[in-house]
């Protein structure tokens, strides 16, 4: 089995260091990468942290991963080497059934996520891609469209299809009056991808600092929610408003900014229950609902639309031994607007 | 303008007593119906209590109207002297945008209901069907099939769509699993347009004491959420919860009870902020939402799909001088499933 440099966290909040691994041998179905782009998801800061609680230590994190294929295995048939794919946030998923929900494997248990996950039947955990290689079961690799760059479809992988699946979810189409919470990783692909599919877009930020962004990245409208007013403008205007930020929101505030059957869904996951005021869903046929990642054919479908409109994230790359200050800088909305990890010169320019 | 004779509260929690008042003269668009039949819906207590701070009195209340169309102003095309109408929640409704919303107008600020309401432009009060005659604009009469008897179809008009619109909205069909919470008006009436449209559907009730009923009415199953175990059974099994009741549920376990893409479905308008769990919304896409009424085009096609399945409410008729015994039975859960008001052989009986 190949041995593989990687960058680890050994324990809770420790500092990212180098962590040498084991990926399993290559099995019939299985495609060997290599790993050139890794994409820091807030959830890898939380994780690292073990801000949920179910952290598993030594942790290499990492799934916005893309890469080349070095090696694929006897029975694989939709890759090469030489290919250009990618690796999201799940490498297997449940298995009990006779055949896979492939709408929403992600909602099922038997999910295994990239990292911070064990093997399917086995104690080995799995390890992300702040490492050189992954070998990923074929049926959960992702091709990559010749138009779009490696390094900045590398956050497409988790932060693309989650703002893209519940676009799709809830059916934005043109026309459509949709909202985005938070202008960070998630927020600033959210934005791109719902005008791309024809809504017209608000973004909602914390100050006027990131409104020239809004614009060029497609909104038509920026609002300060720190502006007072800009609940009583906005009341029942939204088709669908998709919060990526994890605050404890004043919900039944947020639910009236929704017109007649308006869905506010949460993609950040608040640490405090959720207090909602019965009327403005009843009174209004509005929904408060939640989404999570997406599936890996939502996954590859939502790369086809981003290679059809030109879509990738706005990245900063970051050599691997950036990455706690880069989790600094995450931490204090100081990135425009994703970092990507340069997998592929940070290892190259070591010596083991 | 004719006099009409009526029930009403003359103050919040007064019995009802003989109240005269006038109706409108016919205009152009007028439909004038001698009322029948008129049910007794859970709100007519509430508001008769001002249980919501916003009731008007005198009150005459009754929002499930059937009757028999006396005389039609000059512009009404659709209804004619003799016809078999009825009368549900409202009797006109927003009149600001350029086109009537059809398919959500019960939503929008500027509806009037049939009765607590003020006729549009005017501070004249609505009375609702505790009367012998009402006048309707005739774009908010409904027709009453003729396979519909007007004394148990009369309940269809609030409770039958109120039950109605979310499986519609919701896009109920064959195999879906549906849960109706409470047996009571809404409820019975759920079970029976669930099992039309092809849903398997779940009777939720406080005791067991209504579970033969429950399969009568087409459930496939019955649980008494009194059985604590039953929660724990039920994980993850609805596409759809309808809860018609109005208490404060422990919301989070309730959404556990959903599958993925599942949704909570409140009715009943909670007296208290609902808590929730953020983790069943996101970690399974599930929604919690609310829904009121129905719409005049939806009431009309839910009349036609109750006439094609033969559905009607299971009505115990009562006299206008035993509605507050009657009220008083709703209170206690102690009807199958709805009261009725006999309203013409109540005044006909009567000297003025």
């Amino acid at each position: 089995m190949p041995t593989v440099h990687g960058y680890a966290a050994t324990r809770a909040s420790a500092k990212l260091t180098p962590f040498s691994f084991e990926r399993r041998a290559l099995r019939d179905d299985d495609v060997a990468i290599d790993i050139r782009f890794c994409g820091i998801c807030h959830t890898d800061i939380h994780l690292t942290r073990d801000a949920w609680g179910f952290s598993m230590f030594p942790m290499v994190p990492g799934h916005e991963i893309t890469g080349i294929v070095t090696a694929v295995g006897p029975k694989v048939t939709r890759f090469a080497v030489g290919d250009r794919v990618g690796v999201g946030c799940f490498v297997d998923s449940c298995t009990t059934c006779a055949t896979r929900d492939v709408d929403r494997e992600q909602y099922l248990p038997g999910i295994v996520l990239t990292y911070n996950g064990l093997e399917p039947g086995s104690v080995t955990p799995t390890y992300g891609g702040y490492s050189e290689s992954i070998v990923v079961k074929e049926g959960y690799v992702l091709s990559i469209p010749e138009r779009l760059p490696l390094d900045a479809a590398a956050p497409l992988l988790c932060a693309g299809v989650t703002m893209y699946s519940p676009l799709r979810r809830w059916k934005i189409g043109p026309g459509a009056k949709v909202a985005v919470v938070g202008m960070g990783g998630l927020g600033h692909v959210g934005i791109k991808l719902a005008r791309a599919m024809g809504a017209e877009v608000t973004a909602l930020g914390r100050s006027v600092a990131k409104q020239e962004d809004a614009f060029r990245l497609g909104a038509a409208r920026y609002i300060a929610t720190s502006d007072v007013g800009s609940f009583e403008k906005l009341a029942g205007t939204f088709d669908l408003i998709l919060s990526t930020v994890s605050a404890n929101l004043d919900w039944s505030a947020w639910l009236g900014l929704l017109g007649i059957d308006g869905t506010f869904v949460s993609l950040g996951m608040p640490d405090q229950a959720m207090t909602v005021s019965p009327a403005p869903l009843i009174v209004g046929r509005r929904s408060l609902a939640g989404s999570y990642m997406g599936s890996i054919k939502e996954t590859q479908e939502m790369l086809a639309f981003c290679a059809e409109h030109g879509i990738v994230a706005d990245i900063e790359t970051v050599g691997i031994d950036d990455v706690d200050a880069a989790y600094e800088r995450v931490l204090a909305s100081d990135v425009r607007y994703r970092f990507v990890i340069d997998v592929a010169s940070s290892f190259s320019a070591k010596r083991y």
